[in-house]
């Protein structure tokens, strides 16, 4: 996040433009590139695809957010998820080699680079620790926490924006849609959370969601 | 892997040195650091812990490896996992502001620990992709196909080192010791791979292992 205001797309010579409708697919698995995605505009998620066609999730991706590391900076041509435009998107493509100008040009550009993957690194582990150690309602709760925390939020009254949709939500902690729609209706029953008609959540009970969270009853 | 040869540590100054004998706890989760941890010798377990004591292991760091790259680049000064020697492990040290001085002078330095982080970021999310999208054969399946992947060995025949412990094995794939036990001997017993003695794996059916590790019968 915050990588690289939208500013720089206009300037920078280097860069390519090209936009997506909602519901548009991006890239499929195994599709080549050799280029560095730089959201300016819209929400990407990025998913992995079983073959039966079901979604794993990996992130959602918001401006300033990018994709294609792989391809850019390990030289890997075949992208191994998909990226799928969930609202008008805005891409900033930027070639293999170009990145290399540009870095050159721009040294501060290779630590905000590293922060961002070392933070996406730390997102994925956390989703890691999820799936591994916590049941469905624990992963939601621990989700919903990790949301909180980040906002810097923390405090019995704190609003934060909830954007995720229950599928989406379904898909990244790997369970069904029903599930999260249950567990996320009993986390608000029990007073812990409220949701808003205007996409918010409100925090009501700090410790009862940590308690929910740690509380990990798998087996 | 392969990121600053082990001579490097002798030359630069702003390296310090530490070492821990095998079942050593090098960081618990929580623990304070500014500094980036590169491994010169032995293994190195990384995981996170549930309140209960239960284990979802993240990744096992080789010479050449690193960790800490939340603290220098994201500038977060609590590990959020636990680091444990597996082995006697040597670690160089470098703290955030040096390792702003050794990329200043070595600028090539930043693309290597990118292209690392990069491929860092690809396992947790193939593993992501193995905990959502898998049962645990199809989980185990799946390790055992990258690994042979990774090692450039697709065909009948190859043969890779194989040096994960059954143990270490049920952490990272979220189960229990017996599961992988029994999995396992289901597939050499299928005739799909042999493990030796030595601690070698040989790939002897690559498309059933495949059909293994694509066949994802969970719910």
């Amino acid at each position: 996040a915050d990588l690289l205001p939208e500013e720089q797309c206009r300037i920078h010579d280097l860069i390519r433009k090209s936009s997506y409708e909602a519901g548009e697919v991006i890239f499929r698995p195994g599709d080549e590139t050799v280029d560095f995605f730089l959201v300016s505009l819209g929400r990407v998620k990025i998913a992995k695809l079983s073959p039966e066609g079901k979604i794993q999730l990996l992130r959602l991706l918001g401006v300033g957010d990018f994709f294609g590391e792989l391809s850019v900076f390990a030289g890997e041509e075949f992208l191994p998820y998909q990226a799928e435009a969930l609202s008008e998107v805005h891409l900033c493509r930027i070639k293999r080699t170009d990145m290399e100008t540009l870095l050159d040009r721009t040294p501060i550009l290779a630590w905000k680079i590293l922060a961002a993957m070392a933070g996406r690194l730390r997102e994925a582990e956390r989703l890691i620790e999820h799936l591994g150690l916590r049941d469905v309602r624990g992963r939601l709760a621990a989700v919903i926490l990790d949301l909180f925390r980040q906002a810097g939020k923390m405090t019995d009254g704190s609003v934060i924006p909830f954007a995720w949709r229950q599928k989406d939500l379904a898909e990244y902690l790997a369970t069904t849609q029903e599930s999260v729609s249950r567990k996320l209706g009993q986390i608000e029953q029990a007073g812990i959370i409220r949701l808003t008609a205007e996409h918010e959540m409100i925090l009501l009970d700090h410790d009862r969601l940590e308690a929910l969270a740690l509380d990990s009853p798998m087996e």
